[in-house]
């Protein structure tokens, strides 16, 4: 199982691809896809889709794995991620790829065995797990192989759960 | 100056084609596109850019006008709301139609001269403004025509300032 985990954002969208080997869980690709704060959204919004289409593309993952919005965002922030999530998200439909949402809680949780940890240590744990070298990736590209890994943990389960139902 | 005014929604998306004639505004076209609720997001924001993708094609509007965010709007609706709308502005980035956004205030002030209107009233005064029959056309669709007349009213003045500096 391949998934793509994504990180949006209107400047920065984290990219993040996971696969599961055996009993470990791989990293295939990442990186954070930039745009410029003078270009006009519209055309922001069409690079980030341009560039997100492309990864569906090229590696072809059974999910797209997002977070949800966090307890406590503000109303402002809410609407500009939601608008790069909505991009996302529809590049994701178009090829028929079903995407999936865990909350901030669910993937601190996946990666460090705790809803509380920080930042950092999920970027750490991130980085140990997935076998990384040292050197820190950007803040969006960790956060989007998080969330990856939430999803390959996640959906085996979820898939037995619904399987006993 | 055609102008196409969204009021984006992952349930209902209202728009509202609208042009300036002489001295009058009138519309051409107007309506809502519906999802259904059990269906995935991301396949609803599929139906919604490819239903707005297709009035781009037919209309060719100069332009695609949409309602900002509100004050005291909560982060989980304005979430919701900015996928739709970040779908509706991709619609636009693609093809080189230039998105303008209005508060609600702004909106309200185009099309009855107070900020402090209520939204019965902008309906109203929308279908009087624009000649529509007395038959109430759903909420969505005058909200989407009144973001539109309210940038057919606006454009011409911002151009004429940009010229003015």
């Amino acid at each position: 199982m391949n998934v793509l985990g994504i990180d949006p954002g209107l400047a920065n969208t984290g990219y993040g691809l996971v696969a599961r080997r055996g009993a470990r869980i791989v990293a295939l690709d990442g990186g954070v896809v930039h745009t410029a704060a003078g270009v006009p959204a519209e055309q922001r919004l069409a690079s980030i889709f341009s560039e997100v289409d492309e990864l569906l593309e090229r590696h072809r993952p059974d999910a797209v794995a997002l977070e949800d919005l966090f307890f406590g965002q503000n109303a402002r922030s809410a609407f500009a991620v939601g608008q790069a999530r909505g991009v996302v998200m529809l590049a994701a439909g178009r090829r028929g790829v079903p995407c999936a949402s865990y909350t901030p809680q669910q993937v601190k949780q996946a990666v460090c065995g705790t809803g509380r940890a920080g930042k950092d240590q999920v970027a750490r744990m991130v980085c140990a797990m997935l076998g990384l070298p040292g050197d820190p990736l950007p803040d969006h590209a960790t956060d989007a192989l998080a969330v990856g890994v939430c999803h390959v943990n996640h959906a085996p389960l979820a898939q037995a759960l619904a399987v006993a139902r």
